[in-house]
């Protein structure tokens, strides 16, 4: 790349801590400058947060709107913008950048409503714009390079998919004693009507889809909530059918005690099964049907798909960041490829867009569906 | 114990498995001899059989009402019966050892519908004989430890329980080439209409009980035969309702392709939640609501109930023969218990009995009822 | 096999813990019937030890010349004794029953001393007679699947090898508090010169050339004693240099605070390198140069070694127990080979021997030479 | 900080590899702008590496003494210099920094003999100068954190420290066929007399000196090659005495087949025990004597030290990229603290310098001289 693309950001203010991780994702790679932001809705955070991020105080802006007016309008104005927000200016902000021409960077979930989320697709497509969405988890190499043995047939037809994903920072109800992450996540104006649901079991549905390459046809749920008071969901499960007859089973719970972050998958077809746990990204576990377990390292293998998404040698552990950052180059590499009118790396496309955004705003009408009909098996 | 129980056993026959394992288990700690068989259907091969246990060809019989009978009349008759017959003679088998008052170590499932195994546990109550259920799982030391850390509430409220148990032998159609144990366990005729569903699912079901000590009161499930031509289930499902609000999953797949024998377990509850797998057996895992995770080996901890079952020093593993082993030691001590009108030891009635069996039965007919009630919740 | 073979022992009354082992592995496979002891030296604890064992009084003894010269005697004298006696005895105890004409199973270490070993071992091949050692790490199915790998050459040419042998139990001077264990094991009189060396040391030693099939040809040595008063060495460590080239490092120690019985092995060779822990022996790591590593398991692969020496199927773990009962099985096997004049399976000749023990007492005399020069290097 | 400090980079131009890893790692907390460079010393390639990079091509030099004169002289000029040459320019390069009074952030080793490491520290010294080195693995939040366990006495008095680096790369002579870091690594005019040694025995020595805060006081080494044709050492391997009676082993290999950086870390003590795997850099095995094992992860813990060195929650997996970013952060606060004349955070202080890098240099001597000794013990 000849020239670093100019960002610029959403939300993100100090105190907040998705911003800075979206930052520290962009900035890996080298691949953007930040110079612009409307970092706060209150106008005195938003200056200071702007001169600690040693933005020109004319791009620290007190309002989006304005922002994405100003910036299209800069002849040096920004390629893109990266939405760190809460979830319910998802699409509102997404909707100002995309209608001034601007690239979009949408931490997840994608919006609030199907409704919502099917305006933003059809605005992007229309505008002819990138919308990438941070499903984090798709940019390890070695999901990436499950994805690509399920592809190509190793695993043959799939049967089995089990996705968990496990945290116990919500088993108290922490967000009455002032915990802000907890607070605004668990305040359906905020966050949606959907917490644990949206927050993390969009992240285990889409990293199923995402590796197997097929998405449940239908679903029985059971949406709950444990603690006391709480305003929304915080454990869900359901069981999963897919078209083929494959069977699935998914959870996501934010009062699993014990656990830190356990987004863990396991694919099984007729050839072979798979299984990876986030908390141990640089690796993959294969067993050809009736043979012998393999440990599958980042690195080590052949694969374009891993060695696309990694920067240093096997055994020099890679982590979360480096999958965040590793979305934040693939949106420049397509940003760029629009840009300079050439293809994008194959292996670019990858990148998770406003469309696993959609597919999981459904999944969540489907959840909540199916559990106010008693858990019945419904449509997705 | 002055002397060595004297056992017979029912099925168990040259090439049968699971005989040669009971045997073995019976005599790892010294507390029984085999002194009687009804070891075959086919009396050549229950002859043969015989003469290779070394056993009294007088006590050889070739049908097992004949031995219980004639064991029951010898003043150095039985003093229980190991039965290891396939599926649908258990019930049969063991109401003439009951009936002729003799006690009885049954392998699993129970009986082939609730109906006769509810007769069953009647009658073992009225003869007031030991009715032990080869639960194997349950007779390992850290799953004993596991029940006792909950039973005194260091987990505090269960919230959330899942318990798997994949296999993959069943991934392909062998039962239509010839493999012995696929063909009787594939077979309605001998292993009841419950396939992967009795065989393994009810182990998990039981290790799930037997841990948290509870009992679901409801579930909705999805059963399902994967392999063309299977005329039993081999994949099963199904999310789980406690009493207490507790939520569970539950699966048991013989097309989970990589698996070996992989019944795994976690419990989370309000305080603190655990993990157990059947295949590193000699290790808990526990971690305290917010804190950090401990690895709990058999031996190390203190734990009367872990003690009891173990024989050897941390560091020395055992496994599932010991587990098995464990079951048949507790079953002497509560046989010479009743014998000489002593109290058994308090860790021995952890031993599985016909009562377990009943419980996974009614678990079997839950399941079916809620496949065909469309994935509808269910009572249990 | 026709009958049990009929077993004496030597040692084991009641308190200790390693007759015990030895008998349940006599039992285990059902190869053996004990009927004769001399189980204490004191009378006492004899005659109420073999009550115990339901010994007939008249062939429980009160020393053990009498009990050899007193089966040799018999018709159904004993065909093989048991020696788990403490260290010093292991020598004149094997000495009689050999000179007996008795085959002997003997617990390690061998001897005391180099020269009492070389004597039993050209003895045992005077006497034709069968003298097992129990290196008990040695009759693990996944040790004996490694020894099969490097022996067809599937690691290339040896280049490192380290073995390490770790416990904690005597971090702290617990001899000196009464625990029996430790009180003996730490009595130069009773256990020989060397303590940790002798005790574990050797174990390491044994295994790392049952597995490779080397023996080091130099090392250099470092005995040391960490807890005040203790009067036998309590960490060992050495460097090894092989005749092709190969190095290699030891350590035993008794003082790693933390370690139950954490007995590695790793081997790497010019193609592939490998790696096993006895706290989890189901499974062997394998790694060929450059790919990918291959988590090998018990009963799943293709192994006639390892399934001679396995008992049930992959995923039911098998442990410390099964493999002490396999060296027992390979004796039997090896003696009734012997006394119908047919060959033994080849599989039982992985079988630990006397050779092992003098290989072992060479180890501890290069050893403690080394750490008599500083720790030159001193041939083997 | 107000604002970023300007770097200059000596080596690192296009096919680096170090170079681009101190780059990446430099910007990942966004303290540092690359704004000069004598990026190789073929003019062509240093000017392409330079644009690439996007430097101010007049910054961009083909000398780095002119670089160093030059840079000293402007108002705007570099703060500190990152040098990322071949082991033999390391002096030179950092000599000519020094002398003009820039900070220096050297890649490892020092430099290629022990008197040019002290004439760099007491340069430094003088000339009161920052002097960083990056021993990347004391990056690690769970190494620091360890350092703290033991720097409070947790493991009480340590005994028995083992740490070894196991690599395969340099299995077989990938020098010979065009592998560039191959080639300057083995060519002892470039990487100086240590191989292996020198590149990873070093890291070894030091991760076990920063967490133990112990230095050995004598080694006894055996210094090998196994690869024909090859120049300097492919496996070195010592036994480790420590001045309060504390035993040691270290082994560093580049032809551990199967290997790929594996750096582990043992350390037991009177109290406890500790472990640490840089492939699973989250976390940190202790266990108390006699008690059982705990799981410290990353974030979960109370640990200033690992809090310091932390960007993102438990769970998130963090790698070698953050490790190798913490030590330019620490960097940068001293500098920062300097220039401003404020106490840099103690937490700073823990980054590794020049002292670390004569340590190291000390190391490689006694290594050498023992080897040249036939493995005696020498002092270091």
């Amino acid at each position: 790349m000849n020239r670093r693309l100019r960002m610029g950001m959403v939300g993100g203010g100090q105190g907040a801590f998705i911003g800075a991780v979206h930052r520290l994702a962009a900035r890996l790679d080298d691949c953007y400058e930040l110079v612009a932001g409307a970092l706060s809705s209150d106008p005195t955070r938003a200056a200071a947060s702007a001169a600690e991020l040693r933005l020109d105080p004319t791009r620290s802006y007190g309002d989006y709107r304005d922002m994405a007016r100003a910036e299209a309008a800069r002849a040096d104005g920004i390629d893109v913008v990266a939405i760190v927000t809460p979830n319910h200016l998802h699409a509102p902000v997404a909707t100002a950048f995309l209608e001034a021409g601007i690239h979009v960077i949408c931490d997840k979930p994608l919006a609030v409503s199907l409704a919502e989320g099917q305006a933003l697709a059809a605005l992007a497509r229309r505008k002819q714009r990138l919308f990438a969405l941070t499903h984090t988890y798709s940019g390890y190499p070695m999901v990436r390079h499950a994805r690509e043995l399920i592809a190509r047939g190793e695993l043959g037809d799939i049967r089995y998919v089990h996705v968990e994903y496990l945290q116990d920072w919500l088993a108290s109800p922490v967000e009455q004693s002032g915990n802000k992450q907890a607070g605004w996540r668990t305040d359906p104006a905020l966050a949606g009507p959907a917490g644990c649901l949206g927050d993390i079991g969009t992240h285990a549905w889409q990293l199923a889809a995402f590796v197997t390459g097929l998405t449940p046809s239908e679903l029985a749920a059971d949406v709950h909530t444990f603690v006391p008071g709480r305003r929304v969901d915080d454990h869900v499960q359901a069981m999963l059918r897919y078209a083929n007859g494959a069977r699935g089973l998914l959870v996501a719970s934010q009062i699993a005690s014990g656990e830190e972050n356990a987004l863990n998958l396991r694919v099984h077809g007729t050839r072979a099964g798979l299984r990876f746990s986030q908390e141990s990204p640089n690796e993959l576990w294969f067993t050809p049907q009736g043979g012998e377990t393999t440990r599958l390292t980042r690195g080590r293998i052949d694969s374009p798909a891993a060695a696309h998404a990694t920067r240093i040698p096997p055994g020099h552990p890679e982590g979360y960041l480096e999958a965040f950052a590793q979305l934040y180059r693939d949106a420049a590499l397509q940003i760029v490829a629009q840009q300079t009118n050439t293809p994008a790396p194959p292996e670019s496309l990858m990148l998770t867009t406003v469309d696993d955004g959609v597919a999981g705003l459904r999944f969540i009408e489907a959840m909540l569906e199916s559990q106010a009909r008693q858990g019945a098996w419904v449509g997705v």
